[in-house]
């Protein structure tokens, strides 16, 4: 548990909860963050009788037992084997906000608890849960955006935007891929956990668009290459980041293809994706994806607060 | 450890000893199996002082302090993490046999071992320890086989032979990568540990082969089709594997097409890779890798009794 409190003097708090970490939030009615905390209290570590408390566990500074806290939360917390479920509104739709948030009832009455829900598509079968926030988060800053984001992560979604909606999106299990291949298969004693070449890494992403199929036969021989010639680590790493993600470009070319696109990610990877989309001939922006949740959050926090006033 | 020891009168005794796994089978001159034991003290599990240990605890019955007898072993045994390295053949070569086997020096006069080498390519770099040993049981009953061999597994090879030498192989890690897809990431949730649909499958492989880069969004709508569509684990399952043979046979086209080919394999894989390939208008045959590695340690077994007679 690590808390970095800044200030006193609550307004609401902001939950990012997933797969793997807990983070929450403490900031005023504009956005700003006040504090923030965070542990590795993923939703797949627990069981259903343990989300409570280890809530208030990282939540408690925050809370007071004076006032109601509004908290908005975003990601696994709303599947189904979270705290509550908030059920998947279907695309096409706008991104996810208050009036498709879940008010939940806890009896804990320091705070109040919105939870917001994932979206997902019947054709092809496809589901996301806490990118649509951090869309919320793009969309209220650039509403007149028309294009494609690449939101690259454990599960990079690909998501067609057109006059502020989800229009469509794909999943690809890229970043789960290469941690798989990279931490627990026979290559784990080939690549290095840092280390990168930009060059090594474009060149197997070339390759990868090139023949897609090839790849199959390429992440072999990077053991073997370790084996019989002295491959680095860290050219192995990027060799293998770019063949999964040249892979990725190839079969997404129909959503990035002449598109204006917006990448929404953690720094390292966006660049990564950043570089192998320039080197196909497209110029995406890029955004951190932390600023594009709590975008997210707080325009549905402001949407409680005008919904309140209005009350 | 399982011990099945069906007769008494030893002659010598085949090992294969795998990352996962080691099997001793105790058979006569001819080959013919008189008993055998296996356990799970897999290479990878294991530390450089504990082969020995482990390697008597499961040969023990079929030792005696009376005679020598001969042990002629393959696999992970002769990595340079194993017992003893036996260092890689060079192909083009012919399978190792008593020649590029090492006589290894142990302290126990109960038993010789000898073990078989891996073998290596350059260009493109690649390695294979214990299928030598197959392709080496396959040539003796087959030497006159001109065409390419799959031997189906964790890290599958496909080889080429001709003038009963290995020509040049290449390794697809497809064994691994659906172990890792279907017991270890988020479609674990969704894909039976059993059962089996030939249609899926052979959808799936079609799929594959048409567009392979495409699999790299069809991964994670198994998971999507089950949370949202009530998708079967069982088709999950077989979806799942007729898209990672399918990648697989696209990039093993050149090794495959136009060929005769061999088939050497655990059953029910085995099966997969026969549709798979007879979806795609080839006709291989099929044996079994068990078979084919008792024919290759008798092979080399042979040559040892007959240099032995010779000196």
């Amino acid at each position: 548990m690590n808390i970095n409190k800044r200030a006193i003097g609550p307004d609401w708090l902001a939950v990012d909860w997933g797969t793997t970490h807990l983070r929450i939030w403490l900031l005023d009615a504009r956005g700003h963050i006040l504090a923030e905390a965070r542990d590795d209290s993923g939703m797949a570590t627990l069981s259903s009788d343990q989300f409570y408390a280890r809530f208030t566990r990282l939540a408690g500074p925050f809370l007071s037992p004076d006032k109601v806290i509004p908290v908005v939360a975003c990601g696994m917390i709303g599947a189904k084997q979270g705290w509550h479920e908030a059920p998947y509104i279907a695309a096409p739709c706008a991104a996810p906000g208050l009036e498709e948030a879940q008010k939940i009832e806890t009896r804990d009455e320091r705070f109040s608890l919105y939870i917001l829900p994932g979206v997902k598509q019947t054709h092809p079968a496809d589901v996301m849960r806490g990118e649509e926030t951090q869309i919320a988060g793009f969309l209220s800053q650039n509403p007149s955006f028309d294009g494609v984001l690449c939101l690259p992560g454990t599960h990079t979604k690909w998501v067609r935007i057109s006059a502020e909606e989800i229009v469509s999106f794909q999943t690809f299990m890229t970043g789960e891929m290469f941690s798989l291949l990279s931490e627990t298969s026979v290559l784990k004693h080939s690549i290095a956990s840092s280390g990168w070449h930009k060059g090594a890494f474009l060149e197997a992403l070339d390759a990868a668009i090139s023949a897609p199929a090839s790849i199959a036969s390429k992440l072999f021989a990077l053991r073997a290459e370790t084996l019989l010639n002295d491959l680095s680590g860290a050219v192995a790493r990027s060799r293998l980041s770019g063949f999964l993600i040249g892979l990725e470009l190839s079969a997404a070319r129909p959503y990035w293809l002449g598109q204006d696109i917006a990448i929404i990610g953690a720094e390292d990877l966006s660049i990564a994706y950043m570089d192998g989309l320039i080197s196909q001939g497209v110029k995406p922006q890029s955004h951190h994806s932390v600023d594009m949740t709590l975008a997210g959050l707080t325009k549905a926090y402001q949407q409680i607060q005008g919904s309140m006033n209005a009350a």
